[in-house]
């Protein structure tokens, strides 16, 4: 109801809401139907509605009534528009709705079996069953049926008389023709900057810091910029375009806001501003699906673990792509785009109530051809990402990335290859070529990424001999088998990959279990050992947040002594030595109330190229128009 | 807002709700705070409240003011009550409200480094950053902390000064140490009747029909009858409690409603009645755990696919017990219990938007110990697991059973047993005592058990000499290892009933990987095969349901086919007669619009006592207090 505050008469359609008062829910009162009128017309009046009533019982007088009413109501959000429209926007308009209160199955049979039947919640059930056992029942119903006088209706062979077929719209003034139930047809590609002129310059990975986020944010701009024309691109959220660091947009545009201004109010709010922020999660989505159902595009940024407040309305939009991918004439629409920052490992100040990162394992629930997920290690990759996700059709995209200053490890071509592959060995932090590793170090999510860098520093440090391969994944998919998804690698790729007997040690930015569900038809699924998100958190420095799951570099390091041969006379005071660095990072965080500086300042020290070496592998051919993450290409 | 509809000032409690209108998000204006103030109180009004307005910036005024506000709507809501309690009900009050309307940042820095800060959303950041490299930021810090005058509060040790100290209230007066924020302290146990009284007759297993949330229904009715004086027990759902089947309580409550009622209402509006319904599964939802957190209990039913709305809801319940549980202070409280039914398989006539069974995978990432899943296939296992759930304290129970007629399996004696260990043998539908089986026939859920005992029948008709062992599973947690899991089975235990090495064919409810993640340390798992829901679905009959996601008893045998070598010489003629049936069965349906009647009629026919052949296995002794499905002990 509060959307009113958010639509432009200038520019903008309009909504006509019609409130069908009809007393019933399937076996209870509604409340609005049982306030008094006057309270209601407050509530209307209270979410910035003019209501207009219609009520009644006699349907010949209830249909003029109506069309006059919605004659007036029409006319009078034309009024607004042309006004807003010739005179310019001063105030938000007061716009129509309509209540319109009538019996509940208006029409239908009075009473069954002395029972109120038409105006009672009993219309809401199966008006006449049992119609074997009560010929009463059939009589009723055919009465009922036979009220509607078919015999004016259809003529001797059963077809609709032809002075009623021509009251009906024609070609696209049919409901279901109108364009804008299709909005596939009304698609126009976006114009898209070349997201590589945004990357950060990366001469040593993991040496120089970048926020991601804020580094995407420029390149949205300017996507934002490139469109503004067209007026089909659209960025939602509650509230935190700017916490999320995407705020280079407002260089471009401002948020929408149609509510009232004060003098001190910045350029931030206005009338045509293209951000759409409000602290509800459920208008976001709501404003997107339609948004994107009526052919345009739109990137939704959101904490990730309050993402599940819209779980439900997820299921629904990807069931309906699911479904018109089956029906032919239904023309693609632009990709429902999550961006979640703000993750489960950056919420050490804000604590356990913010710590989720469940909405992948709801995601992977649909069907595998409409929902993908993202987890790009830095801004580079992000870049990447982002814009395959926006060139996308009839997709869920998630992305999750992190707004912390954080790491960089690819310069922009190495990013490119590594998301068109979706997973690969970094062969700079590996030192296995030319042989078997003893270990695979996996990783997915960013600060994954980082303990799982940080731990092959230290194996690389005080074990020279170990062989250690480090394999990182962005496309959550490619760990499937290709048989369940279209981006799941070959057994033979992921074997090559993952080997078929090293134990790979895996640090997830999710739940771990997810990885054994993606993975357990792999020939090397007993040796995968995963670390993850185990519901354990508070409000504490980052660091603490990957000890407290056993995800950080130490724990990681541990998890090799336990698993790798070749280490075992070494195991004892190796286990020991990290055992010993998790004390004193507990001491010392009690103290200082920050991580240590060997953490907070951790760097990688071995160097190493970063363009040259994208793993080789490429995917099998796509399935369905499935493009990958093949971003850089033309539009 | 609207749950001054359902407040009876009679008997319940009062909110006394505060608008802070202090204008800002994090980043942005409220959407409340920037409508005319004649439409916010039309807002408040319309929502059937009283609104006070307290507004202004110098403290010292407002303090009096608010002191003075509160002092008469605390007034008005005794006088209230006190009328209603004398007099009786007569009509739903309007209850008073504060709108409360002071600057954002109140009394902190006005402007810092030239911007507004006091009365912007700058003060919901941090107000002052860069301490080290902005001195004059240490300046503001300093005069604001001193703006409150720390040397006239505390003492020279810098203690409260006891004039102060002596203003808050003493003992259960203090905010915290109200007995209704520490729930556990009120909690009296339910009064609760014999579940085993409600049994089900069953004399042959598979042969007689019953509803389940029928028979569950008469049991809670009792649940309300004898708790009725304690007046602590309500059942919550979003209209909802008869078409769930639970309709039995309507004999001893009714619905509580506060709104107006017409003559034509039945018994079942009324303003003293304890159960709960409204359609907002979000107000269901705080209810109910508003209700359990000050020491009481109840149930919420609801339809599968729509409980994903309270999702995010769930999420902070779930945290807040897993923390709960760490405070030694804390007492338990009441599980909050989940009836899903109308569940993904009977959602035939609603279709595809009415069928997700993902609520399972959302709880299972939740912390093991406070999360339980129970699938009862039939009547009588429901109401045992119904029983324990009522009985336990701080967990979260989801309990998923259909209310559609359904073959009843085991007799009372027989669903006590098999409930209490949470899995088990269906000796009288097996045919491998004395041997090792060819397969074992798994399943969880009353539908696909179904499935899976047709499959059986088939087997054991066409092919006598195959080995066929049912296990039947209740508790979802007995999947998982002990480690995960204080309900987890042995290794031992589980390599007895699963098998190390035979081939697992597991039909169950949710989505098929979840089997897969709870089982993948288990000996056996590479040979565990799972049909469950894989997002196929739309309006179809029963039978048709299952087949889209073959999880129906032809394509179960063909999976036996698949994976039982000593079929192999019978799988070509084998497979070829289900894949028959399967053309049959589409034939049929589209012919018929109905299940072909050797589906909708089938029963077991091999016969079989119920009640002696539960599974002899036990559990290991359960950790933290935790007591299984163990149910008909004493409370």
């Amino acid at each position: 109801w509060h959307s009113n505050k958010f639509l432009n008469p200038v520019r903008d359609g309009a909504v006509l809401p019609i409130l069908h008062l009809n007393g019933y829910k399937i076996a209870n009162p509604t409340v609005l139907a049982r306030i008094p009128q006057e309270e209601l017309e407050s509530l209307m009046v209270g979410y910035g509605y003019k209501p207009y009533w219609v009520e009644g019982s006699d349907p010949e007088t209830m249909h003029q009534l109506m069309a006059a009413t919605m004659d007036a109501a029409i006319g009078e959000i034309k009024a607004i528009q042309e006004k807003a429209r010739t005179e310019g926007y001063t105030d938000r308009p007061q716009w129509p709705m309509i209540v319109m209160k009538t019996p509940k199955g208006w029409t239908g049979p009075k009473e069954v079996d002395g029972k109120k039947t038409e105006g009672s919640w009993r219309s809401h059930q199966v008006p006449l069953a049992q119609m074997a056992s009560k010929p009463g029942h059939v009589q009723l119903l055919e009465d009922w049926m036979k009220s509607y006088k078919p015999e004016e209706l259809f003529d001797d062979k059963g077809k609709l008389i032809p002075e009623l077929a021509e009251l009906a719209p024609k070609g696209d003034r049919r409901m279901g023709a109108n364009p804008h139930a299709n909005g596939g047809l009304l698609l126009r590609d976006l114009k898209m900057p070349e997201f590589a002129d945004y990357a950060v310059d990366v001469q040593k990975p993991g040496t120089e810091m970048a926020e991601a986020t804020r580094v995407c944010g420029r390149f949205l701009r300017d996507v934002m910029k490139l469109n503004q024309e067209n007026a089909n691109f659209r960025v939602v959220g509650p509230d935190e375009t700017a916490s999320n660091r995407l705020d280079a947009l407002f260089e471009v545009t401002s948020r929408e806001w149609m509510a009232q201004t004060l003098p001190e109010d910045d350029h931030l709010f206005t009338p045509d501003g293209r951000v759409m922020e409000v602290l509800s999660e459920h208008l976001c989505q709501g404003w997107l699906e339609g948004y994107l159902l009526t052919g345009r595009h739109g990137f939704f940024s959101c904490y990730e673990a309050f993402i599940h407040i819209i779980d439900s309305m997820f299921n629904q939009h990807a069931k309906w792509l699911k479904t018109t991918r089956e029906i032919p004439w239904r023309r693609p629409i632009a990709s429902l785009n999550y961006l979640l920052t703000s993750h489960v490992w950056r919420q050490d100040h804000n604590g356990f109530s913010h710590q989720d990162p469940g909405f992948i394992d709801h995601v992977m629930n649909k069907k595998a051809e409409v929902v993908r997920i993202y987890l790009p290690p830095d801004a580079n990759t992000l870049l990447s990402v982002t814009d395959h996700c926006l060139r996308s059709r009839n997709y869920v995209n998630v992305i999750i990335a992190g707004k912390q200053p954080a790491l960089q490890y690819l310069d922009m071509d190495a990013a490119i290859k590594h998301c068109t592959t979706g997973v690969g060995i970094w062969e700079w932090a590996s030192n296995d070529k030319g042989g078997e590793p003893d270990v695979v170090m996996a990783c997915a999510g960013d600060v994954p990424t980082l303990e799982t860098l940080a731990a092959v520093d230290i194996l690389r440090r005080d074990y020279p001999e170990l062989k250690v391969r480090v394999v990182n994944v962005v496309d959550l998919m490619t760990l499937q088998p290709t048989s369940e998804h279209p981006h799941g690698l070959s057994d033979r790729d992921f074997d090559a990959l993952f080997t078929k007997d090293k134990p790979v040690i895996f640090a997830f930015h999710g739940y771990p279990w997810l990885i054994h569900r993606l993975t357990y038809r792999r020939t090397n699924h007993s040796n995968i050992h995963v670390r993850g998100y185990k519901e354990e958190g508070t409000t504490t420095t980052p660091f603490d947040m990957v000890v407290m799951n056993d995800l950080d570099r130490f724990h990681l390091v541990g998890d090799v002594f336990d698993r790798v041969p070749k280490l075992s006379s070494a195991a004892a005071y190796g286990k020991q030595a990290m055992r010993d660095k998790l004390i004193e990072h507990r001491q010392y965080i009690t103290k200082h109330g920050d991580d240590m500086p060997e953490i907070r300042n951790w760097k990688w020290p071995h160097g190493g190229a970063v363009a040259s070496d994208a793993p080789k592998e490429t995917k099998d051919p796509e399935v369905t128009g499935d493009q990958g993450v093949r971003s850089g290409a033309p539009g």
